[in-house]
């Protein structure tokens, strides 16, 4: 091979090395068998499994599949350095746009210009959430946290001491792309609620 | 909701749920920073990536690229019964191919059945390796074993003792679709060598 395709391949392979980082990135999110921190890696891929099944709940026409998963695979690259910033976390979203946009700006430019401007334009249209696509993949990314909630007795609500109101605003926007499953999602969470998985008002104001 | 609708979505969180486990598979390749097991989750997630920045050096013309990635996410489900089984390994994988269709028949049909028929539909592709996509996936999943060894100082090779001339008989077919790559590949392969990662065949004969 020429050495420009050469370098063209270095860079990508630097770009590939990086990534393996996100593996150690932890969430609050817990697997379910073995109670384990997720990590933001496989948290991508589940997300990424979760638009192969439930697209078609989706209140949008013509949504462009490959666009969103390739947004649900590289939405959480930026943690490699700004690390995860979990959603109940007031304090640590008022400061997280700034570090992940740098995050984005070095991590993107391993790659040759083409692909990481490629993918840089993606990441900030996910960030952005005009499109349909971007809000698909943003309720999607909500979803899922709410899942391993579920199937985990609410582990990560419970350990952050988070309320039922909060969950519920932080996590509406479910409604308005998919308000089947968010038809789902709030019956559960008032089994929940029951099930006394939630910190009460008072507890969290 | 009406009922179908509501069972069918009851199906596809059922399916979600169970992926769940394939993050604590685990594989031989260690993730390069805190050298724990690589799980074939996150692993999924890695060869996804691979997919968006590597498939220029592919040989084949009009490839699918959502139909590579629908494989490269799913083609490990199986193991969520199956196990994973180390490449190198070769009483292992003469039992794997029927464990993991039986496999594939439970997971998958955990789908409302069009959504399952597809997914198994996209895994016999894989695993048949005929079509150009299914021929690059296979070649990514090698490539990625790879390249966690060099990112670890070839650390499933020396840990299973492996032969350099192992390593260049099972991934030489990433040769054929991707020859740019598969130069780079043996080159660093001869470093490794020089370096001592891999067992003389005498130990391994």
């Amino acid at each position: 091979m020429d050495s420009s395709s050469d370098s063209r391949l270095a860079r990508q392979f630097a770009f590939l090395t990086e990534l393996d980082k996100l593996k150690d990135i932890l969430r609050q999110s817990l697997v379910a068998a073995t109670r384990r921190n997720e990590n933001s890696a496989e948290h991508s891929w589940h997300l990424a499994m979760m638009s192969l099944v439930l697209l078609e709940h989706v209140h949008a026409e013509n949504l462009d599949r490959l666009r969103i998963l390739k947004m649900l695979l590289i939405h959480d690259i930026v943690e490699i350095d700004a690390g995860d910033t979990f959603l109940y976390d007031a304090l640590g979203n008022a400061s997280k746009a700034e570090k992940e946009k740098a995050a984005a700006t070095r991590i993107f430019s391993l790659l040759p210009p083409d692909q990481g401007g490629e993918l840089r334009e993606i990441w900030d249209e996910f960030e952005a959430e005009t499109t349909p696509e971007a809000k698909c993949a943003q309720c999607l990314d909500r979803l899922q946290a709410v899942l391993q909630n579920f199937n985990t007795d609410g582990a990560a609500w419970r350990r952050n001491r988070v309320s039922k109101q909060q969950v519920v605003e932080r996590n509406r926007k479910i409604g308005a792309m998919m308000p089947e499953i968010w038809a789902v999602v709030e019956r559960r969470l008032d089994e929940a609620e029951q099930a006394g998985w939630f910190a009460t008002e008072a507890a969290t104001a």
